[in-house]
């Protein structure tokens, strides 16, 4: 029962890399919102891979049939159901790949839990082609918290030891929200493009990977949201960012950097800006005793290096309980940063959307 | 409904830092478990304050009272509840601490979710007083947990920029973690005991505070353990790390560090060592696609500097609109990660049995 | 983790009988809510034996003591807690019941739930008298409820064969609802009240007991409230109804007689009352679809006779394993449907809340 | 966020009548068990209408696809999500049908829940044709919990006025069960068939409906499943059968009936059959405190009468807002009953396995 979130809206996603379809069931949307389909596939694009260098090379048309929840382009309160059509399904190139996982995958772990009867082609249910499922459900929910007043923009923070500038924690313009809404290497100073792409290359060259860390902010959350103690904005959040594949970090605000502070140093002072209280930093990411500042949440997620790599590796050959190597076969994508972007956004929306 | 964690064991905390008690409901334990009270009151000790020199000098007595749940010292399988008077009651003191929320505390957030009527004083269900609650439920879980082969360790990894040595992620012995598990001053390498101890002076002779990190191992978990997507170790770990107040940042393995290696660097290798399929390093944390691996599950959490300090602070004045000034009277903790180590495995340790 | 119920405001209930002392805590209430002390004494004295003739002689206080959530008589936001000591505990005269589990009862079913370690004196975590917990946090939220405009009543439908008048379904007086709420033997028409109290004395005199029906009506609920399928009106109140011990069936509006009628009878035809749409008869008990109609919720719960006996009857010898006979000594509630009432409008309440 | 149900193993139904398509998720099943698709086919076209006479004349397929979550027949561990193609969809038909809600129906609660943005077509979400989802789901769980010896059955315990002989409540045979499952007017005494198919073609010729009572047995449940209080059996079961559009109410062992009854009635004297543990009645319907005894369990659902009929009503002209009158065209079901055994059957299932 793992692969639903949310208490008020809740996700449901489904579906294996080379089954028939994925797709999703977002249940507890409100009635009467409009959903724009173009600006939806402009994120779902931004998440396929193949339209940028850095990505995997397979083609796949991630075009979500909407099954329920719409009449014309307005919800109609019912869930919302969508599935994507796999075309690369059920071969048979897959056939041994379990008597050998490939180390950092999750092909062990399923192993073990699924006793070997999981899908193991593309990496099944874990594949991260079921990061379009998130993808979907988080452009809707997105545009409908932006109604709302409520703006999600991620950028790669780092790839490698390569990184972007950070956000400014305490605003972030309308303009480069947008821009950063519709580009496929998402960074807010374009000048660190050459490079990651140079490190991400080199990597490529070697048959190696290379991870690295986005940033997202969440700008327009009223103050006052959030529960104590497990249902904070931090406990949320990272409950959906957690789930998407290759997160091995999160960090609110400050984060680790804050840990090596003084109260001092770390502490944001009030003051009025007009009738609003915000604070001169924003060392607390938004986020004080669980509960939304009014300041913009501002989180970091770190991503591993993809595990698929050419290089040969040492690994176990499960069926004859021997140590064998693997060299993982076919083009992988050496750097999945960029289309991570897109994911982290969604995770978030999801993770709002359940605050409110 | 905040103040809920567990599917499957569910966490129910009550109380304010001066009202009439504070405590716990524990719903889900299974029956016929001895339960070590004396073992409790030494967990209870490590994360109270006054018995260390680091902490803050108010007195606690922390003697948690069973109201149900127990025959002698066994569960009888009913909610286990238990409550920690408060000594220091509905006192006057903090008559108007909500004039000035102070930088870096819950207050302001706490303010605008509960219009003004949350108790303020001492921080009121915010308090850090509460996780007296999560190091009960979690050392009564931990007995549990540890007849099941399941042991949980943490130490101080870092005060401000002070480290200690890290865990060695593949292994840690028994020993050590029995040692680790009876210290308020937990440390793997006990030679940096001093140098941290300095840190805490210097900024408490300042009237300031500093933050740091607690790492966590959790042995003994069986591969296969976790649900994919948002039930992932991952997941629910952090959902209850975040529960602990001050911890802004959560990574699991290589985590943060990771983020800046290649697939070649960061994969764990897979071998056989006799019949059980192991990895020589453990930059995963012990989790694949969100499921154990059977490795040691490794964590580390960011605790921020206690934002309450003597140090005077810009501030707003809530009743009268305006811009102000705080300086936080009485003594305050310095610094709370020595005590925030045993909340922190009792964290891990409610995570960890609602994933069994 | 079954002693939990709710997803926005979540109720968690501890407590044995004959242990240290039952309790409840309620989180999620909203913050700046007046409780008023008196009238939730009248309401948990309502519950309590020994007020009146058909009730159990044993005395129990019954009196809570507010432990957090409260500062005054106002709520804070924070979790409220509430505690009962039992003075009757860890008595020794229930020593060897465990042995021949009383017909009827929970103790056959609770010994194999939990292994024989359950606290079997007073019937342990299963006593009726954990329904004062349900009555304390039902009466606090039913005065939060009033203040919105919804009026919670019930009575008794009747007691074996003898009946009470029913509610009209479409309107209930204010009148007649503050009278219900005060009253221990709650009926519409009170001069049903001497037949009924003659067929519980004439159980009472073989050592029987009888059983009962109680209807309940939630009164002032707006229209559109309420999901489809699962988390309808009906599956929420009954989730919360058949937490109340003893209840065994519930029906909603006409209920199993509106199955055997045709749909021109059982229909409720709609008309507009001035601005509002109302339904001229309410035989769907104010729910289409799972969904508020803005008609009075209407429903009856079947209460069973209780269980303990004076009569002989048999029963089996756990220990021993073998066929034996009990006759359950000390004097017994030979009827507790008048108790019901008030528990069962408190379990409205609770679900009605989470709905709202 | 109505349309999720479940703990453990979660199901999520999507849908409306006159869209694309319906389907369900079901997340959490077991790996590697066999799924026979022609048993699900049968518990499929047991509740699809068109093949009795007693039903409405819709033809509808039926042919659930299955899109993840099965390599072959066997189940994989990731969820199982299946799609109904409608093929009767997106008509014009039901243009006004707003403008007039039918007496009985989730139309006009639907209309405020929705703020009229809902799909009105053929009830939409509220259709009764989304409980193929349920069917489906149930029927795959049902073969699951079959291979752990829990077998279910239901048959129409009345139509009208006319009743079934009722179940044997301490057992019930393995051919009944067989025979029952596979039948599409479950009667255990097929002498009632006629009078019941009288009763309906009664009132189907006169544009009326009828109600009716399915009564449903769970046999094989181990003693001791189940929690107290919130998450006993008859609140797990209720939740799910609440689920199934029409029903209005629910009664377990000798429910209402036990009301009217005294203890020495209505007790189940206990006696070793060998070894285990037995009653010689079961009019506690198998649970005992919420919790299995061992003995079947035991239910009744009232079904109300289908509320669209033919027949004139009053009813309100939501535009206009004024009072008019419809009489709703087309072919009705004028009986739902024998349709209502499998879904109930399916709620069962799909209860009990949360249970587990």
């Amino acid at each position: 029962m793992g692969s639903v979130f949310g208490n008020k809206v809740k996700i449901s996603v489904f579906g294996e890399s080379h089954g028939t379809a994925i797709g999703v069931v977002i249940d507890g949307l409100p009635s009467g919102e409009h959903i724009d389909m173009e600006e939806l596939n402009v994120q779902m694009s931004r998440r396929a891979p193949g339209g940028d260098k850095t990505a995997t090379p397979r083609k796949e048309a991630d075009k979500p049939q909407i099954l329920s929840g719409l009449i014309g382009d307005v919800t109609t309160g019912a869930p919302l159901a969508a599935v994507i059509y796999n075309t690369n399904t059920r071969s048979q190139d897959y056939g041994n790949v379990m008597d050998s996982p490939r180390p950092g995958h999750s092909d062990y772990a399923a192993f073990v839990r699924y006793s070997g009867y999981n899908d193991v082609r593309g990496g099944g249910h874990f594949s991260g082609r079921l990061t379009a499922n998130m993808v979907f459900a988080g452009g809707v929910i997105r545009q409908i918290l932006k109604r709302r007043g409520i703006d999600i923009a991620a950028h790669i923070y780092s790839i490698g030891k390569v990184c972007d500038k950070a956000f400014d924690p305490t605003r972030i313009s309308p303009e480069l929200i947008d821009r950063l809404n519709h580009e496929k290497f998402a960074l807010v100073d374009k000048s660190k493009e050459a490079a990651m792409r140079e490190e991400v290359e080199n990597v490529r060259l070697k048959g190696d990977s290379i991870g690295g860390v986005v940033e997202c902010i969440v700008q327009g959350m009223p103050a006052g949201i959030g529960e104590p103690m497990f249902f904070g904005v931090e406990n949320v959040i990272s409950s959906a960012v957690f789930g998407v594949p290759a997160v091995k970090g999160i960090e609110f605000g400050s984060g680790f950097a804050g840990s090596r502070l003084t109260g001092s140093e770390n502490n944001d002072e009030f003051y009025y800006d007009g009738d609003i209280v915000k604070t001169y930093t924003n060392n607390h990411g938004g986020i004080l005793g669980g509960i939304t500042s009014g300041m913009p949440i501002v989180f970091r997620a770190a991503v591993k290096p993809t595990p698929s790599i050419s290089l040969p590796q040492n690994t176990v050959d499960l069926t004859n309980k021997e140590n064998t190597a693997i060299s993982v076969k076919g083009r992988h994508d050496p750097c999945i940063v960029p289309r991570a972007v897109p994911v982290i956004e969604a995770a978030a929306a999801v993770a709002v959307i359940n605050m409110m």
